[in-house]
Order: structure tokens, then C-alpha cells, then sequence
């Protein structure tokens, strides 16, 4: 069964500060057409940033649509289209924990919601970790907090930690260390 | 450290089909104003469903913002703002792979993505499944797959499966089901 949509029309609703807005018309396989809304992100990077001890490290923030404080793993957008994701997650870890990291395993790639939003969240474990200071972004208020991973798996399996990408990163790094493949 | 953002100005952008976009003004901890775009979304539901036979159901459809074909478990939105999440997850259920299900257990919600986005999705596994027909929505096209437990959580370590709310969710089942919790 061939499943592809095509794209007929393409209408930008907004283009913004970190998202752009898409309504698009698309071809659906059945030859009729439907309505695509489409969030455009330059996607973003996040990483588990692991210590010596088993320990990794969070960020608590305010997430504004939420009107919530979240504990998450560090993690920032790219500058450009074009950035290399690793050298994003370098700089995002550096700006928000005060951390840079000897090793960087690659641990896939993140789809926040397919269905209407075009974000990559590229996804690192950071290992032989060296300390120096914070340079948050002027508009990034934070607060860094260093945890056990596996007080951290807690947190996610009891449900206290709700973002995508710690809740993924986080259990695959836990899975792979149990299995010895990191 | 008080991180709270303030709402002071809200502005619609766009009022769509799955999605609002809205286009704040945030007062921020240290008295600057910052723009805060959210998107509004009612909330969806996925599900782990998972036969005695430990094998999970997979949805393939093609996702429109990455112009690819993805591998998800069962989800869906939710028809209205105060739909109760378990329903709407046994009717996508039902409606995505045929099933119904004896046992539903809560795991805990997921924040797609909490910078611009203020969807939810609830998680939950269902067990002791009954197999009906299919009874996908109109402009849906998707193919239903059965695969072992382990044969999806390998897929999801090797970067092969992207979708968050899989990610998420079939993580915490393995985790748990190995730990006796399920």
C-alpha cells in the first residue's frame, strides 16, 4: 500500500522567532486531498550529560505552556539550519550546566509530535565531563541539579518527569548501560 | 529562584484544525518582557498494547512534516478538551489496529516538545487484547504490524524508530515488564 501524501499548496501562516507556521494541501493516497497544518523548527539537541559516579545532569526551568517547572536534560535548538547537531549539543551543555565532555555517543533522533510538527531532536550521552561555569541565554533562567541516573529513571517511570526527550534519552542510556553497550 | 513567566499580552495568530498558535508577552523573573509562541493542542492519548505473546502493535503512516513513512504504536487525539484520556486512548485503539483490551495501565504523561508546544499525551499499556475489525478515521492511511517487545526496543535503540511517544512509552513497558512491575 502506498501511503505518501503530496504536497499540493503550501501557505505560510507565520514565520516567527522559533517556529513557523505551515497550512499546506496535500494529495492523500486515495487521490482525495486534506488540510496539513505544519510547525517548521530548526530542531534542536538534546544530551545526558553521565559523571563518573552515575550521575546526570538537570536542568529545572519554567515552561511557559505549560505554566509548569520541568526537570529536563540540558538541551537548546540549533542556530541555523545547517548547524551541526553535535556541535549544538556541545554548546548547549556548555551554556547550561557549565559542562564539556571528552565522549559524545550518538543515541538517534527524536519526533516530538509527527503529525503536525517538523522537529528533530538529535539526542547525545556526554561522558568524561569537566566543570567550568554557566553563560546561560539572557531570556534562560535555570537552575542545575545533578541526580543519580537511576533516581532519574524513577522519576520517569512514576510519571514526575513528563519531557519527551529525558524521558527517551534518559531510558535508553539506562537500557544500554544495563546491557553494558555504553 | 523563582522561575515563573507571566502571561501579560495573548494574541491568536491561528485557530486551525489540530492546532492554535498564540503569540504571547511573557514578564520574566528579572522584570524583562520576553515573546513566548505556544501552540495550543487538545491533548492525545498512545498506547502499548501488548499480547500475551509479549509482541506490541505498530502502526506505519506516512508523516506529512518529514515527508517519510514512520513506525508508531497506537495514538490519537483527543475530540475535546475535557475527553477522558483512557477513552479516547480504547477508541484509537480500536479504531488504528481492531483491538479492545482487558487491562489498561497508566504511564504517566509525555511533553512533546515544552519550549512552544502545549500538547499532552497520556501513555498507557493495554493488555488482555480481543482482535475486531479496523475502522481507520477518512483521511488516515496506515498499515498495522505486530513485532516482538524486544524486536521494537532494539529498533528504538538503534535510532530506527523516532516517534517520542514510542520511544517514551515502550521504554518504560520494557523497563518495567523486566522489573516485575507489569
Amino acid at each position: 500500500m502506498n501511503l505518501t501524501e503530496k504536497q499540493i499548496k503550501a501557505e505560510y501562516i507565520y514565520k516567527g522567532k522559533i517556529i513557523n507556521l505551515r497550512r499546506d494541501e496535500a494529495l492523500l493516497p486515495d487521490g482525495n486531498t486534506a488540510v496539513r497544518e505544519v510547525i517548521e523548527h530548526l530542531g534542536g539537541v538534546c544530551v545526558v550529560a553521565l559523571t563518573q559516579e552515575n550521575e546526570i545532569m538537570l536542568v529545572k526551568q519554567f515552561r511557559y505552556p505549560y505554566s509548569e517547572e520541568t526537570l529536563e536534560i540540558p538541551a537548546g535548538k540549533r542556530d541555523r539550519k545547517d548547524e551541526d547537531p553535535l556541535e549544538c549539543g556541545k554548546r548547549e551543555l556548555r551554556e547550561e550546566t557549565g559542562a564539556t565532555a571528552q565522549n559524545y555517543t550518538f543515541l538517534g533522533t527524536l519526533y516530538p509530535s509527527p503529525g503536525y510538527c517538523g522537529e528533530i531532536i538529535w539526542m547525545y550521552c556526554a561522558t568524561g565531563l569537566d566543570f567550568g561555569e554557566l553563560c546561560p541565554d539572557d531570556d534562560e533562567f535555570l537552575l542545575v541539579e545533578k541526580r543519580p541516573l537511576d533516581e532519574v529513571v524513577s522519576m520517569i517511570l512514576s510519571g514526575e518527569i513528563t519531557d519527551a526527550k529525558t524521558q527517551a534519552a534518559v531510558l535508553k542510556v539506562k537500557i544500554l548501560k544495563d546491557g553494558g553497550k555504553l
